[in-house]
């Protein structure tokens, strides 16, 4: 979603940030007869892998080169769908689309693209599908956005549910050796973690960098420090943060840890400590960063152009900082000896990165200049 | 001085910020014979302990209790001149007004003081005492300044300098055993390495932080990490910057470390790493901070909300940050092993300091709250 909190995809009442959770809840399913779904577990703020049809929803087939995943790499909340089409390898059903970091008021456009247009759906901006899709589109115009090729249209930008059905929808595309990223065994451990995630961590930096007075950005560290404190707890006997295998709640902490030392220490006040000073999280956030899918997701550059450019009202200068130092993220983790098995559940490790996909040389340590 | 920017104390010139250097060049001398003094050594950006007399300006008789200096704890450049009046002994001779953190365009006020005024200026901005020496006065107002409490008349603001003159003319009020922070062998060593200190890193800072675009910034962070990585270096071998004794170098040096990673890191962009990432300085900063003199004139608090509410400028929301955690600067320095004698030369520590004098409980972490 955009991070841009001067559009509709977000608001401030009472000095706190407020994100603006709803979104177009349609959904690309393996089975469109909604008879075959409940009414519930319905436009949650972490979505559900057996989630319900929206009142007024559709839903969509799962079909390989029928959609285009719209996701700047810049955003943490796009950053999540790249990582998961990675790792259970829907490169081939499911192209990207990427648009560049910084943007003005009408939201992410295509502007790294030759001629500035997206090459498969021919829009500048992403604003554009949306408005094919609702000619008077109110709300946010966020990525991730999937888009439906041959109408131009957006079928969805609910980024909670987008990664579940990349997981539990799309299996039929899955690469073989696609790990589960959702065991169903987990789930009741998994949802209340990845709440927490969302509300303290994912969209507490946020609640921290936005805040309207002292007082919202007071408690919305406070609130965020405690839980990363649980979470360095939790990750001292733990590889990862649900045990040995990789899971969705470590791509959602995951695109947030990346974003902190960059960004979200100093954009946003986010500044008891750096990441680096929790060695727990920082060992944890090293071992994600070096699995394929991860790290090669990554574009510093355009993480730091997007936040440092396009919130003018904390950064009016619109300067980018150059720091920090971004080598030790090469740094070994050495947190193998925390599991007794290898980090990809009834899986493999994705394959390297694609040449076509790979992040510009000099935007991130694993690709140097 | 003030770091105030939008005042008349410095301005932006084709990106780069420039600290406008013009001072009132008064000295306070132990010989107000001006035949005494050489024309050579003025007006530099770093004083000099043996300098002349500039064009126009007067010398004013040292004199126990006539004086009273004027510095927020807040400033950097105040802050030279509360370290060196503590090591000297000099708190009978010279009094202070410490004007409170945060101020508007007319600059420091004595908002902290019973009724708002200085007790012993009755003033309630030093900006009156400038009037009072000159009616019109058209530069910057900023601390240090000394006044003469008498006519209520500044009688200097020349930070550069002033301290060296508590060095080497008020030495009939410095306490027995006062230590040499000045010593004449080591000019030749200390003055380029105060001067490069000067440029590249207490107002380096500055450059970073007040860039008027990308180019000027990236130069400002360049030359200030070069010269950090060249400091750090030269503290690997060094218990301070001079060996084994501390001088006038040490405290100049000090004060923009100690405001680096509450401020510089985050609010001026200076973030290629924190301090605390650099161990040779950061071990340095320590062990003066825990040395009588050093320590006890921080306030942590008045620091943070000085930089995050004037210079609305960079930080429009005026939220200061709660971080960073700043009890790691009480662990131990262990750097005694670098020198083979104490650190003051020709003198011991200065006393603990006086309950009157001590900064507020909670602004300081050897001061709880």
């Amino acid at each position: 979603m955009s991070e841009d909190y001067s559009t509709k995809g977000a608001y401030v009442t009472g000095g706190e940030f407020t994100r603006d959770t709803n979104y177009i809840q349609d959904r690309i399913v393996a089975d469109t007869n909604p008879a075959s779904y409940s009414s519930e577990n319905n436009n949650s703020k972490i979505g559900h892998p057996d989630a319900g049809v929206s009142d007024g929803a559709q839903l969509w087939p799962v079909e390989a080169g029928r959609y285009r995943l719209v996701a700047a790499r810049a955003c943490p909340w796009a950053n999540r769908t790249l990582i998961v089409r990675r790792l259970l390898g829907l490169e081939d059903a499911l192209s990207i689309g990427l648009p560049g970091p910084t943007h003005d008021a009408r939201s992410w456009t295509f502007d790294l693209d030759p001629e500035g247009k997206d090459p498969v759906l021919g829009t500048e901006r992403i604003q554009e599908n949306y408005f094919k899709r609702f000619a008077d589109y109110p709300r946010g115009i966020t990525v991730p956005a999937i888009v439906d090729i041959p109408s131009g249209a957006v079928v969805t930008n609910d980024y909670p549910q987008i990664t579940w059905d990349l997981s539990t929808q799309w299996k039929q595309f899955h690469r073989e050796g696609a790990p589960n990223l959702t065991p169903s065994d987990q789930l009741e451990e998994m949802l209340p973690l990845i709440k927490r995630i969302f509300t303290e961590v994912n969209n507490g930096v946020y609640r921290a960098g936005f805040a309207g007075d002292q007082n919202a950005y007071n408690d919305a560290y406070n609130r965020l420090f405690e839980t990363l404190d649980f979470l360095e707890e939790r990750l001292s006997t733990r590889r990862f943060l649900m045990g040995d295998h990789i899971t969705e709640a470590d791509v959602r902490l995951f695109t947030t840890l990346v974003r902190f030392d960059p960004v979200y220490h100093g954009h946003f006040k986010a500044n008891r400590n750096k990441l680096i000073e929790m060695p727990n999280l920082w060992g944890y956030a090293r071992d994600l960063f070096q699995m394929p899918g991860f790290g090669d997701t990554i574009d510093f550059e355009q993480i730091k152009a997007h936040y440092y450019v396009v919130h003018e009202d904390i950064n009016p200068t619109q300067i980018i900082p150059q720091g920090p130092a971004l080598d030790n993220w090469l740094e070994a983790p050495e947190r193998e000896q925390l599991a007794e098995t290898g980090p990809w559940l009834d899986g493999t490790a994705p394959d390297e990165v694609r040449p076509e996909e790979r992040v510009q040389s000099g935007h991130n340590p694993m690709y140097p200049a």
